[in-house]
């Protein structure tokens, strides 16, 4: 991690498409160390996905898109056994993961090109490649711009809390919450962040409190029961975070928790931010009731070690949701590439999306 | 543990007075071990109640009488020295921790005893062990008439979340909380409960979830940020919690994420009922505000290890708040021995003292 930068680290740090595979730093080490895998398969990118190697909506969308062109790269001179392959690389890929849906954006935007270029797979393989790289570098503009918007919505002296990691981890560089926290920073060294360690993977402690110590943007970490009482301390000026997927109505689902920080945000007066790229929105869904929610492994709750002691008594029966709904009477502001949206959110969001070139 | 019983842990299992000893079950390395440790020196019980092997707000105000008792059984035969001793004892004991009004509250009836009996040591300290185990009995009872009150408050088929442990391993037995719990499941086999993991120290997922599991209740068990999304869900449909301290107007001071807790359950039109004992009540507060909050260790925050990866870069800076303040208009009842307390609390609250003799 020699090259990572002071606005965050390098995007192919994070992930890259180079000499027919697919690298990724493997967020699963981090804060421990900061290693480099590498694919040749399109599945060992469904598996990175799945075990979340690579995690947060946009990254996946990228991860995706890569995998995809891995598979065209690797693919079966064959035609008919080439789209068969590919065919089940982009349905696997697209359902590596529910919640986030930059993951089927992606894929199916690199299907309809597969759709096109069947017929000759040396150059639907570069044509892939190609756009599996322009989605990444697009992500990374779409933040740098979510940033510029965003910073407006901070004034000076603020306290930001966030939730999860919606940094340049996340996004494939940048960072849409942390876009918003770097951009604001950049003009307000006053600024300071409190970071919840976000239950039960800890990518605010592991993954955001990394990023901001690697950037020296001061944070406190908080265990995440600890929000409500950070707000009331005056400890809290305004909630920032990223979002998994949008509603047409501007309802949010994004990593568990996130509800939670909203109803108390609202108690204390303090707004609540949602910075994603467009390609989060599912604009076919009117509200999130219908976004399907993750359910993982009980032993990402059960199987944590504190000094020696075991976390839960055998068996323990768990929940273990990834993601809540947030709905948008509770969200203040919703920050996408495309400007600064306000509620209502209906119109506005189409209009993004439009603006966005994606209808 | 073999005399574990279906109703809670027998009393004696969890803290003691025996053989000039200070008897209590290693809660620290719960649920891996079932360990009693034991002490002859008082400052070995001050270190117990520091570093959490008990912990609760009725336990630590039995840990700490126990403990002066102690100082009294090993006191020097100079009543001079002895009165240091025991002068020293009691100081230190009571500061053990700040939060929990019961370690003062205890402390303080035993120094009354020794003001009154310092002339004949030998007899001081069978009057002191003699007090000390009748805290015990006591804190045991009032668990078990608070259990017996607060049953009629939880509906048949209900879903009771509750946070951190309020248990029988709290109270020295039964429970506060979980003594509800425990009162109403008997009556109602299809009551279901909801655990909170209770960060950082994961006293639900520790204690609380072993209470259940040892006496045949069902549960589930998540993360703290969790609980929204439970609510949301439908899958809540009262909060029982303890209490480290409770303010004359009815501002109830409890482990760390209560406020969050109670913040969302208003949201969802859940009551909050705080089970605790009259010694948990500090009448000389008008309001919370001035109840002090331990502040831990960082390391409680960062020296969890997830899978092998380090919860967060070397160096994080970390807040670390024990408790918080929920304000009484978030409470929906108040539960002591005395009975069901209803806002406005507070002629209810000096009433309840009264009646148990405390004034």
């Amino acid at each position: 991690m020699t090259d990572a930068r002071s606005d965050g680290l390098a995007p192919s740090d994070i992930i890259s498409l180079v000499s027919r595979e697919v690298r990724m730093l493997d967020q699963r080490r981090l804060p421990t160390e900061a290693v480099t895998i590498a694919f040749t398969d399109w599945r060992g990118v469904v598996d990175a996905i799945k075990t979340l190697a690579i995690r947060g909506a946009p990254a996946l969308g990228i991860a995706g898109a890569m995998g995809v062109a891995l598979a065209a790269l690797h693919a079966p001179d064959d035609p008919d056994r080439a789209r068969a392959e590919l065919d089940d690389a982009c349905r696997t890929l697209r359902a590596a993961r529910p919640t986030a849906v930059n993951l089927p954006w992606a894929v199916d935007r690199m299907r309809a090109l597969i759709d096109a270029h069947i017929g000759d797979i040396p150059s639907l393989a570069a044509v892939l490649s190609e756009h599996a790289r322009q989605i990444h570098d697009d992500e990374v503009e779409r933040c740098r711009r979510i940033g510029a918007h965003g910073k407006a919505l901070i004034h000076r002296g603020a306290k930001v809390l966030t939730h999860c990691n919606a940094g340049a981890l996340a996004t494939g560089g940048y960072g849409t919450a942390l876009g918003v926290i770097r951009a604001a920073f950049e003009t307000d060294p006053t600024l300071r962040v409190v970071v919840d360690e976000t239950r039960p993977l800890l990518q605010g402690a592991r993954l955001t409190a990394w990023e901001l110590a690697q950037d020296g943007i001061p944070y406190t970490l908080i265990a995440d029961n600890m929000a409500g009482a950070m707000m009331a301390a005056g400890r809290v000026t305004h909630v920032v975070v990223g979002a998994d997927r949008i509603a047409a109505n501007g309802d949010v689902v994004n990593k568990i928790g996130t509800y939670g920080v909203a109803v108390l945000a609202r108690e204390h007066g303090i707004p609540v931010i949602v910075a994603a790229p467009t390609s989060t929105l599912d604009l076919s869904l009117p509200t999130a009731a219908e976004i399907p929610i993750e359910e993982r492994m009980p032993d990402e709750i059960t199987g944590i070690d504190l000094f020696g002691m075991a976390a839960a008594p055998a068996g323990a029966s768990v929940a273990n949701p990834a993601f809540d709904r947030t709905p948008q009477h509770l969200v203040a502001a919703i920050v996408t590439e495309q400007g600064v949206h306000r509620p209502p959110y209906d119109h506005s969001l189409r209009e993004a999306w439009q603006a966005a070139g994606f209808s």
